[in-house]
């Protein structure tokens, strides 16, 4: 029996990847008068990657990591101008409409009138919060959790917390890696949702999911009848 | 009587302000060949409270503020290189030592014997869970609250959702603006300990304190004698 459903945000009950890559092309533009072609997208995920562990997830790190990247790769010789475009690029991202998930109304609100329903999201809190806020959505949710990584350690925290016992807990996100795995790794379950993009981080290999069990779904709409034959079970 | 006493943190259990004013005066080095001299702190400031609204508190925040105020003295000649060090200024805000202040070990881990305490402070999410981790006094924090504002609405909600009467709850910090005027305008009650350093942003006017009701400390080591003395009222 489920005790508490929880949904992971971005991507998952609204659009956020595009925000990303249309960044990145434009950022990639910026760059061409530079001579800077090629590579510019595997620069700026080791970029990323090598700055998570001080800067953590979001639009803001994203914008840092962007500007790195661009003294990197123009030796510097990148202008004023230039790098005030790549940080207005990242205020466009952070006050871009919010874009619901085709069947993500209507599902969020299906389910809240049978089961608690939370949010479980990482990035840039204010970033977070006022994206639940302009959805809509948030009226639904009795608990949102902005966490800084979603890992089994951050998992087990976050139900000891909240007193809820692994078994009861379903989490629905598009990332394996982040909504998927550790949930399974912690005793509880999961539903897999993928988006059509999926940023590098976020993906695993067929080792990491090597006899993983959980539901995949094509979109939200299929998610409450999924839930219907698991409390029939 | 009181149910929970919280602790803002920056600048009231560690040093923070510090880390702030010393990047400012090495940001003013840095821009000086550039012969930008003078306003430079203001300008900055400008720059902080504009983008408040879109990146919120915290480091990264700063750092992208810093990036758009060199840009705008320097009308666009900063040089990639001295934009890094910029970014570099600010990796190294985030990974500094975590430095307490005096008396705030002994005065936590004595409280934490009598009541609940809890940690409410703003800022970026991983840099505040970070300096947590670091500063070893995690285990006497019953609930660890990062907002990213502190106003009276956000303070009723974080109270609603932990299920406390405004009456029962002492807020401890060394803002005015943030820990002391919110909390006593919904009915809770706050001590002031002023730090040495305050950021224009949490500066009040004499006239917002008109009729405030607070206790104000010299320092974290009569915090105790204060809160026995409220308990025997």
């Amino acid at each position: 029996m489920l005790d508490l459903i929880a949904f992971d945000a971005d991507d998952t009950l609204w659009h956020t990847e595009h925000l990303y890559s249309d960044a990145q092309e434009r950022f990639g533009q910026l760059l061409a008068p530079y001579g800077v072609t090629g590579a510019i997208e595997q620069k700026l995920f080791a970029t990323e990657s090598a700055n998570l562990r001080v800067f953590g997830f979001g639009i803001k790190s994203f914008a840092l990591s962007m500007i790195e990247t661009a003294i990197a790769l123009t030796g510097g010789q990148i202008s004023g101008h230039d790098i005030q475009r790549v940080i207005d690029l990242s205020k466009g991202m952070l006050s871009a409409d919010v874009q619901l998930l085709e069947h993500a109304e209507e599902t969020v609100a299906r389910l809240a009138q049978d089961f608690p329903l939370m949010i479980i999201t990482k990035g840039d809190l204010l970033d977070q919060e006022s994206k639940i806020e302009r959805s809509g959505l948030g009226k639904h949710f009795k608990h949102v959790e902005i966490v800084s990584d979603k890992t089994p350690a951050s998992y087990a925290a976050l139900l000891a917390r909240h007193n809820l016992r692994p078994a009861g807990f379903l989490m629905v996100g598009n990332s394996l890696r982040s909504d998927v795995l550790p949930v399974l790794a912690i005793g509880g379950q999961a539903v897999h949702i993928p988006y059509r993009l999926t940023w590098a981080h976020e993906r695993v290999s067929s080792e990491e999911l090597d006899g993983a069990k959980y539901a995949e779904l094509e979109n939200l709409g299929q998610l409450p009848d999924l839930i219907g034959r698991l409390k029939v079970e």
